[in-house]
C-alpha cells in the first residue's frame, strides 16, 4: 500500500465525519468534558428514538477529539462510569439474605458498569458498531502504552467492551463471504491493507492472489460493519501438500488450472482485521466453515492443510546458539547459519537443513510458554483448534522476512476431519500436541542432537 | 389464517427439526435431564468450534420436548444456572475493599448468571437466535400461568434473555425493510400470521393492503432471524386525515391512485411479531425511521398521522355506566348503546355522538394507571413517542371489534416532526397529554357533563 | 383462482396505465386511427431518445383501445406497416444482376415489413417487451377466430413478432431461477395463475407443492420483463419412478423427507406461461438445465423422469370403439369403461387395465399425424427432447380430468442422459420412438388384440 | 495500465477458453474449415437443446483460431452463409404476384443471409453473446484494413452483426448501473481500461475519480454480457459550470464535499466499452438516464453540462495557418501558438485567447461535413442530442493530449431540458445548431476577423 493511498483514505473519513458534524449543527472542536457530559445526557435519555442522535452526535464529537483529549475522555469514562458502590453495598446484602435468583438479578445489575449502557446507547447510531471497534482500537493503543498499575483502571473500559463484542459478534450473527474478483473494491482494498501474513504490494498482485482457478479466499463480516472484513483466509487448490510460499504467491502455479483437478486445500494465509475486536474469536470458525464450503464445492479435494509461519523460530535458535550447554556437533556447523545468502547455496543449504529441522521440530513440539502451550502462537492456534502438526517445509518461505524470522522454515498444520475432536480434546485436556510420525521422528533425532549423538 | 395451513406449517418446522435431530445421530426423544446435561456440557466447552454441535444438538433436544418437560428444564435453569454465591462473597470482600474499576468487573463477572453465557453459546448454533426468542416465547407463557411467589425463579431467567436481547437486537442492527408485493411468500405469510390490529384473512385481503399506489408497509428484521419481522407497520397514503378504518381495509379508497397527489401518510397498523421480544422497544424507531424514507420517496407529504384504535374504552364508559354518581343527563342517553345496531340509525349514532365523544376524549386525557401515565396503551405509546393526541373519530371503526372495545371510535395521533422533542419531554417528565385544541374543547364539554351541565 | 382476484389484479393493471396516461397529458380515449399515426410518428423519429416517450405514447394508447379498435389497428398494421414494393423491385433487380453480398443486405432490408422496425422501436419503452408480447397475445386470438383467407394478413403480423421474438428470447438471454417459498409472492401468483397442467387452486395448495424438502421448482425468466415467468417445471424428489399423480398434488408424499434419500427427480409439470411467446420454445432448455441444477445440488439423483398426462388419448380410445373393425373381444370389455366410477371397483378396473394400457401403448407408439410424428402432443415434445417412454400407469391421474381425456392413465418418460442426443437424432431423422421393454411388449400385445388374438 | 496487468489479463481469458475446450474433448488446434464445418452442422440442428453444445464448441473454436485463420473463416462466413438464389427468385417471382403480406413473408425469409440464423444459434452458448460482440470487433478490424472493393463482401457480415446487435441491445433491454468504489472489482478494472477521454493510470487515479462525495458514474450494461459495461460516464459536482478539467481530474477539487451544496453536474467523460458494438446508439440514452438519475438524487440540481473536448480543432487550425487566404492580421499572431509553452506564459495566452476563441466557436458552428452536419464529432453527439453548445474553455484542458488537439480548448454543451426536443428537431431537420449568445457573439468576431477587420 502507497503511503499516498492511505492518507488519502484517512482524509476522506475526516471529511465525512465533518461533514456529518457540520450538519448537524455542530461548529467549534470539541473536548473531553463535552464529550462526557454528551455521554451523561445520553444515559439519561430515555433509550429511545431522540437517543438515536445524541448516541450520533456523542460518536461525532469522540472523532473530532484529538489524541490527548481521548486519553483524557477515556480516564473519564473509568472514574464516572463506573457503577454506584451504595447500590451494589445494598443489593449485596439483599442477596446474601435469600440467596435467590430475583436478588441475584439485582446484584448484577447493580453491578453493571454504566459504561456498558452507555456503549449499548452508542450503538444506536447507525455506524455506532463500527466506531466503537475503533474507539476499542484506541483505548487498546493507551494501554500498550501505560505502565502496569497505572493501565488497570482503563483496563476495566477494556473489560467492558470485551464482555459487549462477545455478545456482539457472537459468531450466530457473522455471515461467512466468498472474496474475488467480483467483490466490491471497498473491500478489496481493505484486504490489501489487512493482509498480516504475506504483505500485498498493489492491485495487481491482490489480482495475482485472487483472480484465478486455483485461489479462493473467505472473510466473516458482522452485518452491522458493513464492508469491515473482521477477519479473512486465503486459500490455494493444490496438487498433493505445497511446500513453498513463494511460487503461491508470484501466482505461478498454474500447473492446477482445472479446480477439479486438485486434492488439497493449502490455506496460506489468515488474517485478523480488526485490532479493535482483539480477543474476540474467529479464526476457529472460519476455517472450519470455509472446509465445509470447500467440500461442498469441490467434492474431490481430500487435504486441508495450513502453509504457515513460525514467528519466533529464529529468534529461539539463537537463544540455543548462545546458551553454553549446546554441544560442539551442533553449535559449529549452525555458525553457517550467519553465511550471507546461505539458502542460496545448495550444499550448505543442504547440510543446514539436517540439523535445523529437527530442531524446529523440538521448539514445536517441546517448548512451552508459561501456562504449558506451545511456545510458538501458530502452532497454539492450529493445535488448538485440532490441527495436526503434519510437516516441516525447508526452504518454505525464502523471503527476507521468512528468513529472519524462521530460517526459511514453514509448517504444513493438517485437519483431519476424523480427528479434528480428538485432537483438541486432548490439546485442551493434556496440552497434547498432534503430530505425524515425520515430525515425531524430527524431534526425536534432534533429542539425541541434544545429547551430542549422532541423530541418524 | 385456516387452521390447516397453520397446523401444515407447524408439522413442516417440526420434520426439519426431526430431520436434524436424525441427521445428527439422536434417535429417542430425550427428557430434562439430558438437556441439562447438554448445557453443562456446552458451558464446560471452550466456546469455540465443537461448540457449534454441541449448541445446535441442545437446541434440537429442546424441540423435541414435550411441554411438561420444558417446564423443568426451566426449573433447572434457574435452579442450577445461576452463580457461585462463594465466588460472589469473595470478589464482594475484594471491591468493598477497594471500590476500584478491576474489582468492579470481578464482582459483575461473578454476578452474572451462568444462563447469561449459555444463551450466549446456544446461539452459537446456526439458527440459535430465533430458536431462542422462540425459547422465551414458552418461558414467557409459563410466566403468565404460574402464581406470583412461584413464578419469581422463572423471573430470573426471563431477566437473563431481557438482558441479551436488548444488547441483540440493538436498533444499530436492525434493518428496515420494505414489504410489498415483491416480498417473498415467507415473510408475507408472517405478516399475515402477525398483523394484530386489523385481522388480515387470507393472501387476497393482504393483496388488497399492500399491493395498491397508496400502500406502503415496513418491517424491521434483524440479520441473523433471517425471515421473521420483528414488527411492522401498515401506510396508506391519503388527502386529508383519515377518519374511518373500513375503507382503507376495504381497498375501496383508491380516488389517491396517484401518490404523489397525497399530502396524508397514515399509520393504520403497527404490529409486534415476536411475543419472546416482549419489553425489546422498536416501534418507536420503526415509526420514525419510516417517516424518514416516506419523507424522501415523496417529498410532498406534510401529514404524518396514525388511525389507532382505543382499546378498553368500552370496558371503561360501561364502569361509568354503573357508576351511580353519573348524573341521569348522561346515564338516559347512554342507554341508547344497548340498542343493538345502534350504529346503523343515523339520528341515535348523531346524538350518541355528542355524549360519547367529550367522554372518550376524557378518557383519553384525564384517566391514569398507577404509575401516572395514561390508562390507554395506544395512547401511552404514541404519546411517549411525542406525537400529539389530534381526532377522535365517531363511527371510525364499524367493525364488530371496534364496536365492542370502542364503541366505534378511532384516534388520530399526529407526529408534528418539530414537535416531537418537546412533546416527548413534556411526556416523560410532566407526563403531560399533547392535544389538539378539538381535543381540549371535547374534554372541556366532558367536565360539564359530568357535573350534569349542559355541554354545549 | 378466484375470479374476484383476476379481477382486481386486471383492475389494477388498468389503473397504472391510466395513471401513466393521464400523467402524459393524454386526455379522451384514442382511436386506432390515432394509435397508427403515433407508430407513424415513432417510425418517422430518429430512434434515439425521443423515441422513447413516442413508444410509451403508442404502448399507452394500444392499452387503452378497445377489442374492435384493437382489430382495426392491427388491420392497419398489415395494410400500411409492410414494405416499399418499388424499392423491393430496385433492389431484386440490382441482386439479380451481381448476386453478390452487397446487394443482397440491400434487398433484405428493402424486404423488412417495417413493422419490425416499429416493434423494435416501441421495445424502447421502458415496458415495451412484455406489451409486445401482450399485444401478439391479443392478436393470436383474431387470429384462431378469423376464417382462414382473411387471417392471412394478420398471420404476417404474426411472423414479424416471431421473427423478432425468436431472436429476443434467443436461450443465452433467458435467466433460470429456482422458485420456492421465498420467491417474491408477485411471481409466485404467476405460478398459481400459469399452471396449465394440474391447477393450483390457491396458496394453500401452492405452498404445499413447493414448500417442502422434497420439492423443486424452476423457471426461465427474461429481464427484460421482470417478474413474468416464461416458463416453469415442478419437481417431485421420490424413492422410485412415481406412477401417481394425486399422493404428489396433495402433498402426502412425505416419507422423502430427506432430499439426500431420494434417488429420482420426477418431472411432473411443465407450463407455458406467456401465451403472446407461442411457437418460442424453451421447454426442451428448461428440463436439460434443471438436470444440471439437480445434479450438482443431488449428485446421488439416480433417474429423471416425468410423471405426463396423455391428452387425447380418451377421445381416441373413443374413436377406437365407433370403429366397426373393433374385434367383440376388445368391444365388449371395452363397454364397461362406461360404467361410473368403474376405476373405484378393484375387480372391473383389474380386467380394464389388461385391455386399455396395451392400446394405449399402441396409441403412443404407433398413431402418427400428417407430419409422421406420434399424434399425443406430450409424447412429441418428449420425444424430441431425448427422452424414452419408459412406462404406462394404469390410474395415474384418477381426478375428473384424468379420467376424461386420459381414462386416467399418465406415463412415464425417462431422460437417460447418455441416451438422449441418440434417441433426439433417430427421432428427428426416422422418427423412431425410443421405448422401454415393457412398453414394446404391450404394444405387441395391443397388435396381437387388434387382430381378435388372445393377447398374452 | 501497465502491461503485465493486461498480459496476465489475457493469458487468463486464453487459459480458460482453453481449459473449456479440453473439457470439451477437443484437443488439436483447429483450422476454419473445420469451423466453418462445425457452423455448418450448427444450422443443420434443429435449433434445440443440443445446439448449445454446439454452439460453444464453435465459439471456443473460434477462439483459437490464428488470426490468419479467422480471415479465412470470416471470408468462408461471406461466401458460403449468404442466401440461396434459387430460394429468392421463387420467392420474389410469387411476391411480385400477389403483392401481399404472406409473400412479403416468404420472400423476406429467403433473403436473410444463414449467417443470422448462424449468429441466433451462436448466442445460444453461455457466453454467446460477448463472443459475437468480440467476433464482430475482429472483422471490423479487418475492415479497416482492407482494401474498399475487397472489403465489401465481409461488410456484409458486419451488416449482419448490426441488424441483429441492433435488436439485442435495445435500449429496453439496457440496465443502467451506478458505478462506485462499491462495485465488484472485475468492472472498475474495466472502467480503468476503457475510459478513452482522459485516461485513467491505476486504481489509485481511479479512486480518486470515483470514490468522492462529489463524484457519481454511470455505465449501461447488458443482462447477458455480465460484467461487461456498455458505456458509461463520470459525473463531477459543481458550483457554477467547471472551465477546466485539470482539477477534476487531480481531485482537488473538493470544495464541494456535500452533495447538497451543487447546482450543477458536470459530464466529463463519456466511454464507449465495447468496439464490436460500434454504430449501436447509446450514449443519447445513457445522459438522458443519468440526468433523471440525478435529478432524484439531488432535486437542487440546476445545470446539466458537459465538459467536453475539440479533437480536430488544432488539425483545423493548422489548416487555416497554411490557408493563402488567412489575413496577415491573423497569420501573424497565430504563429505564436508555435511558441514552446505559450501556455505558460500569461500574456501570451491572454493574447492568443482573443483570437483563438473566436476561430473555434467559427469551427464548430459552421464548419460542416459532406451531410450538411458539423465537423466536429463531438459537437455532433451533443447536438444531436439536443444539447446547446455553451461556452468555449480557454485553457479547459492543459495536457499534452488536450493542447495537441485542441490548442487546449474545451467546450461546455448544455442540456436544457425544455429545450432539448426544440433542439434535436431543429438540428435534425436543419442542422441548426444551438448554441448560446456568447458563442454567437465570438462567431460573429471570428467572420469579422476572417475579413481583416478588428474584431471587437
Amino acid at each position: 500500500m502507497n503511503m499516498s493511498f492511505l492518507q488519502e483514505l484517512f482524509n476522506n473519513i475526516t471529511q465525512r465525519d465533518a461533514l456529518l458534524w457540520r450538519r448537524q449543527g455542530g461548529s467549534a472542536t470539541p473536548d473531553h468534558t463535552q464529550l462526557l457530559d454528551a455521554c451523561r445526557g445520553l444515559l439519561e435519555s430515555d433509550g429511545e428514538a431522540s437517543s438515536i442522535s445524541l448516541a450520533s452526535r456523542a460518536l461525532a464529537m469522540y472523532n473530532q477529539l484529538d489524541e490527548a483529549e481521548r486519553t483524557r475522555f477515556f480516564e473519564g469514562l473509568a472514574d464516572d462510569f463506573a457503577a454506584e458502590p451504595a447500590r451494589i453495598d445494598e443489593a449485596y446484602a439483599a442477596y446474601r439474605e435469600t440467596r435467590d435468583n430475583p436478588s441475584l438479578q439485582q446484584l448484577f445489575d447493580a453491578c453493571e458498569p454504566r459504561r456498558q449502557e452507555l456503549f449499548r446507547r452508542l450503538n444506536l447510531a447507525s455506524n455506532g458498531t463500527y466506531e466503537l471497534v475503533h474507539m476499542r482500537e484506541g483505548l487498546l493503543g493507551r494501554l500498550r502504552e501505560r505502565p502496569r498499575p497505572d493501565a488497570k483502571e482503563l483496563g476495566a473500559i477494556d473489560a467492558d467492551f470485551s464482555h459487549l463484542f462477545a455478545s456482539w459478534f457472537n459468531r450466530g450473527f457473522l455471515v461467512l463471504k466468498r472474496i474475488d474478483w467480483h467483490t466490491p473494491a471497498a473491500i478489496l482494498e481493505k484486504i490489501i491493507r489487512y493482509e498480516a501474513v504475506h504483505e500485498i504490494q498493489d492491485w495487481n498482485d491482490l489480482r495475482r492472489r485472487l483472480d484465478a482457478l486455483d485461489r479462493r479466499c473467505f472473510a466473516f463480516f458482522h452485518p452491522a460493519i458493513g464492508d469491515e472484513p473482521l477477519i479473512f483466509v486465503e486459500v490455494a487448490l493444490h496438487k498433493g501438500l505445497p511446500q513453498q510460499i513463494q511460487p503461491i504467491l508470484a501466482g505461478e502455479h498454474r500447473e492446477i488450472d482445472d479446480p477439479e483437478a486438485a486434492d488439497t486445500a493449502a490455506f496460506f494465509g489468515i488474517s485478523n482485521c480488526q485490532t479493535g475486536l482483539r480477543g474476540i474469536s474467529f479464526g476457529n470458525f472460519l476455517i472450519k466453515q470455509v472446509v465445509q464450503e470447500l467440500k461442498q464445492e469441490l467434492p474431490q479435494l481430500r487435504h486441508f492443510v495450513t502453509l504457515s509461519p513460525v514467528p519466533g523460530f529464529a529468534h529461539w535458535l539463537t537463544e540455543c546458539r548462545n546458551d553454553e550447554s549446546l554441544p560442539a556437533s551442533l553449535r559449529t556447523p549452525l555458525a553457517e547459519l550467519d553465511t550471507p545468502d546461505w539458502h542460496l547455496d545448495p550444499g550448505l543449504s543442504e547440510r543446514l537443513k539436517t540439523i535445523v529441522k529437527p530442531l524446529a521440530a523440538r521448539y514445536l513440539v517441546e517448548e512451552k510458554n508459561a501456562r504449558g502451550l506451545p511456545l510458538n502462537p501458530v502452532a497454539r492456534f492450529h493445535l488448538g483448534n485440532g490441527a495436526e502438526l503434519h510437516r516441516i517445509n525447508w526452504l518454505g518461505d525464502i523471503s527476507a522476512k521468512g528468513l529472519q524470522q524462521a530460517v526459511g522454515l514453514m509448517v504444513n498444520y493438517l485437519y483431519v476431519l476424523d480427528d479434528i475432536e480428538r485432537n483438541h480434546e486432548n490439546y485442551i485436556a493434556k496440552a497434547t500436541v498432534a503430530c505425524s510420525g515425520e515430525v515425531r521422528d524430527l524431534n526425536r533425532r534432534a533429542r539425541k542432537m541434544a545429547k551430542g549423538e549422532n541423530a541418524k
